[in-house]
């Protein structure tokens, strides 16, 4: 039976990045393996540059930024950030779980504002009408939120440094990255597999804090030694380059914001159009990466019954967080529209039958 | 031609454990590929458990200690390890490159104090008389030190907490675990690629300081959660669960141990015999698992040409790293004898062409 991979992440990967790195696993061209060779190595350099340059490409990240590939993941990045860019005060923008999570670290650092926040209708929507602090060190985001499926797909104007957290929407579409101080992700939702964590950095925002930072908390460390101050995590390197070029191979970001579009306008148009399922997201908020939706209120004691046919049907990963309930599909950029549309399928097997 | 991975690492794997990850990819068991499941999937959970089970057991690690697998490398266990453990004052032993880039991070805590070093002589033996001061927090360690090939394989007694750095002798011989409040290390050396870091850490060593510690940088979060507070790198920890699978069916880290002596020793007597090569480390001190040595003084002119001498017949990642000069042989758990003996012959025909 066909698998559809809804998972919210790790998730589906394009099949060529997978096949790609099992053979590089064996040999990734000079007779050694992929996980065996030296990262100083020519043959790891040229898969390190190549990663940067599609970055680069991809995004169409101006001069003066830097692309960096490190470990940690992106939760370590919510204390990096603080690291870096607070000296007395930084603004954060409260749109769910990650976007709490982040600004939990920066109150480490420093006083901590909550410029807006959807909390009140548990994160069902992302604020619009917000003043940003204008003395603040920083404004930080969460361009997606995986949990609840909202999505912030506008490149705002900030008076101060801006830095998102882009993990499970960057290469979804085209970005305006000037208008960013920083951006950041972890990589395992349209990037490639878990352990490899991507930061864009636009160079001279760094250098204006007086504390000490650890050598390997320092941007400035990896910026100098291009990702190599230490060991990387090379295979996941070298997964999310075979994903990028297969991001390219398609048309690039734009051909990707076309697909994601398509996809999830299909997926939103049959839950509004359902008489049993519900979307949980304001319509203005509703994310293209995560769409949750839940049973409306007079079948919600079919909610795990509908559970068990999706997935007998092939459906993976379809389960809502606990926060929400119900039910999220995840349509990063490698799923294809077929798995959408099976989804959508089963929805309606399922309404007619039990309606 | 065969080629005979003598890198520093990253480094030789286990055929095994390379051919299991590349099947892995396409399907871990339950349909989906391994990077592209839930981490929180049980068929992850299963992975995980049995890396977490396999280290245990194959180091023999006793109640009271927990397993970890983290991201950042153990660069950033550099931070980590004062954050979690100084109060006021730490001792190292200075041992090479490593071991002061560790107690480097460590002054940015407070005060260091460096109990022995062989900077003295290059870094070529590891101090053996010295006295642990005894009213520091912890006494770091670095077991091998992979750039200058001198290891200590004893487990000293020390009277404050002992820490060490095994990145590259993990699993290469029996250790007392015991003796330990935290041992850490990446994984690319002998258990596995790089990008996931293993931490064995004694609980009640923990919590007896009184700083803010960032969540990420925090042992107890990890401890709390499993190795999933965050999402960990879960194909590279599928690679050290198969490494350490592929130790155990060997028969344990005892028959590692007799198996690096031999390899080891070949290759040191084949120095130690030889009219044109030396080693550079004083013979108590010596590496099991790095090899360094170089041309004798009259033959210094003949260092290039013997290297590429060397790569013609298929040795790979010999060069010295330029703090030595001359040639490294790594000789890891996964190197078979074969390679060593091809290497010695090598060294022995070069010898005999051009003595």
């Amino acid at each position: 039976m066909t698998k559809h991979n809804f998972n919210a992440g790790p998730c589906i990967l394009p099949r060529i990045a997978v096949e790609n790195t099992a053979k590089a696993l064996f040999d990734l061209g000079g007779g050694l393996g992929l996980m065996e060779i030296s990262h100083r190595s020519k043959d790891f350099q040229a898969v390190m540059d190549e990663a940067v340059a599609l970055f680069k490409e991809l995004l169409n990240i101006p001069e003066g930024y830097q692309v960096l590939f490190l470990g940690g993941g992106a939760s370590t990045q919510f204390c990096m950030v603080p690291f870096n860019y607070m000296q007395k005060k930084a603004a954060y923008l409260e749109t769910g779980v990650w976007a709490k999570k982040a600004l939990k670290e920066a109150k480490l650092f420093g006083e901590v504002e909550v410029v807006a926040s959807s909390a009140d209708r548990n994160f069902c929507y992302v604020p619009k009408d917000f003043t940003i602090t204008g003395d603040a060190d920083y404004f930080h985001i969460t361009t997606n939120n995986t949990i609840y499926g909202s999505e912030l797909r506008v490149d705002i104007d900030s008076p101060i440094p801006l830095i998102a957290d882009m993990s499970s929407d960057i290469m979804s579409r085209p970005v305006d990255v000037s208008k960013y101080a920083l951006i950041y992700g972890g990589a395992q939702k349209n990037v490639g597999p878990a352990g490899v964590t991507f930061v864009i950095v636009k160079e001279d925002s760094l250098g204006k804090v007086d504390r000490k930072i650890p050598t390997m908390l320092d941007y400035r460390t990896h910026i100098g030694e291009g990702s190599m101050f230490n060991t990387p995590p090379c295979v996941n390197i070298f997964v999310l380059k075979e994903t990028l070029k297969w991001v390219k191979s398609l048309g690039g970001v734009s051909v990707m914001e076309e697909m994601n579009i398509k996809k999830a306008g299909l997926l939103y148009d049959a839950i509004d159009n359902s008489k049993m399922f519900v979307g949980t997201v304001d319509k203005d908020s509703r994310s293209l990466m995560n769409i949750c939706f839940v049973m409306q209120e007079q079948f919600k004691d079919k909610e795990e019954d509908f559970m068990k046919f999706a997935q007998a049907a092939g459906m993976v990963g379809i389960k809502g967080h606990r926060s929400v309930g119900g039910y999220r599909a995840s349509t990063y950029n490698a799923l294809p529209i077929e798995s959408v549309q099976a989804l959508i399928d089963c929805m309606n097997e399922y309404e007619s039958k039990n309606l």
